[in-house]
């Protein structure tokens, strides 16, 4: 019998009606599937909070200014912001690190450094970064898993702390997607509408610029992508290889997921989507995923909050599998 | 300052842009307001596992047979069943009490005794209980709040096991609600089409049966209601006396919660909706209550698992005032 077989058959054997524990049967086979196995567990969850500057946020695409990315990874170390909480409630050990944040942080007591560059280039005028650079990212992601797996991590959530990263997320999912620009583009953090046209006006500008290049164009990702945004993505390619589990979380990790994808369309099966957001688009970057999402909360903070939130119900579908008597063992009356 | 002004800026003081945590922040102001305090705190949750039968099920109403509900009691004292590995997850102190099974389960360990009599009746030709024993139900349900209090419980937990339970609930929800019978009717757990029509037919003869009755009528209440659905409001209606937070399941709790708000609406104010399962017309239900649910994950298994499922969203709430800094003691930019 096939492994997915098997699988399917020790969920409709535990002692409820069939498929009456709903999503949490899905998450339970998908797990399944990427530890290939019919005990699964979840060991070790790490969270990757990557900080990084963009560029483009010169252009006033955003509400707050970037001495926040600094300031809050600062604050991080002393355990009082969202994702702290949450990885404490959870059990989720944090590492928190600078890929690409415009401050020396390189004295701070807790805080990983594997800086790229202090802030990306605005990608209004020039790429935001080198094919170099783009490819550090993506080692420094890698190697960042591989130090999760080497401490026996199975299960890793990725969050962001970088101000200005709606507008390469936005980006993204309008080249990769076929979704109008304008569909893509929501408040953000807090604009108003007038701050959203002025961002409009700013991103279709520098597609247009991106799309007159003479070919070979560098890719979207190399050219709008934040450091902590191709971090993420490399760390989600090396996840997969390594059989993770990944807890995507909302609109900026679900905007690198659809970046993960175009290089690796692979990596999709080990990926939870935990949490839409209230974020513009959301909804169809997750479609175009064909993802749906555990939770719905409108959270909007970043930092990987809604996936951490999510965490308790993959744990619930796990012990599902392992807790869960059947109905050989319970001697009950099969029921529906 | 009024205490609710106070907690609105406490949570508006918060190191996270205005409003970024979404749900979580009305859920902090739900159980601030519920202990009437600035620094919230969930101690020893409790779940009751209520276990009654149904003299309407001997129409055929349900596909499970009511033997299914003592071996599932037996089964949970095990604790191999849905609501026991979820309990276990959360920390919960679980209860499971007999109210009203069709079986001896005195001597079983592990069951409280609290049984008011073996199974309803029939309520297709008389009323399912007599007033004695919808007043000891509600009476029973009180006594488990306060044996929970007395052990320094401050949130709660009901979930139900009770073959047959579905149609009380449907009828609650067509009589309380003016909703027409037949969209309060679902698939229960498993029933096919031809199901669903015979159990229309004989709730729709029960109910005109019920309005045909000369004045004074029972309650729909107790005319209706299972055993541990009666104990399940006493427990509410304690529960909110006593200031404590209530978990509401899902479709049969939720009816429940209905049933509450009949006897005192003050009572909503203390219930946090869990979950919205797929049964027919929970939706419109939590519609009648102004309830959003937390989470929409597909369950319908009942047990309370849904509510059990959803408990670390409050936890992270509860957490969020407590754990989180401010823009002071961060000292941050203020951002959006």
């Amino acid at each position: 019998m096939e492994l997915k077989d098997a699988i399917q058959q020790k969920i409709d054997n535990l002692n409820k009606p069939k498929g009456s524990l709903g999503r949490l049967e899905e998450l339970a086979m998908q797990v399944c599937l990427i530890q290939q196995t019919l005990i699964p567990a979840l060991k070790h969850p790490c969270h990757l909070l990557l900080g990084g500057d963009h560029g483009i946020e010169r252009e006033g695409v955003s509400v707050s200014p970037r001495e926040v990315t600094w300031q809050q990874m600062i604050n991080f170390t002393h355990g009082g912001g969202g994702c702290n909480m949450f990885c404490r409630q959870h059990g989720f050990d944090l590492r928190i690190v600078d890929v690409g944040v415009d401050y020396d942080l390189s004295g701070v007591a807790g805080i990983v450094n594997r800086k790229i560059a202090r802030g990306t280039q605005n990608f209004l005028h020039e790429p935001a970064m080198t094919e170099a650079q783009y490819n550090e990212a993506l080692n420094v992601g890698a190697q960042l898993v591989d130090d999760c797996v080497a401490e026996g991590c199975n299960v890793i959530c990725i969050g962001e702390m970088g101000i200005g990263n709606t507008s390469p997320s936005s980006i993204w999912m309008h080249l990769y997607g076929n979704i109008p620009l304008e569909d893509c583009i929501g408040a953000g953090s807090g604009l108003n509408s007038a701050g959203v046209q002025h961002k409009y006006k700013v991103l279709r500008q520098a597609v247009d610029n991106y799309l007159a290049l003479p070919a070979p164009q560098p890719s979207p990702l190399r050219y709008f992508g934040g450091f902590e945004m191709i971090t993420a993505i490399g760390a989600m390619l090396r996840a997969a290889e390594q059989h993770l589990v990944i807890l995507v979380d909302g609109f900026i990790m679900t905007a690198c997921a659809l970046g993960a994808v175009q290089l690796n369309a692979e990596v999709k099966k080990n990926m939870i989507f935990t949490h839409c957001g209230d974020e513009c688009g959301h909804r169809r970057m997750l479609d175009l995923l064909g993802a749906r999402p555990l939770l719905n909360l409108g959270l909007r903070l970043g930092e990987g909050t809604g996936a951490l939130c999510a965490y308790p119900l993959i744990d619930s579908a796990v012990r599902m599998m392992n807790e869960m008597n059947n109905f050989d063992d319970a001697k009950i009356t099969k029921y529906f």
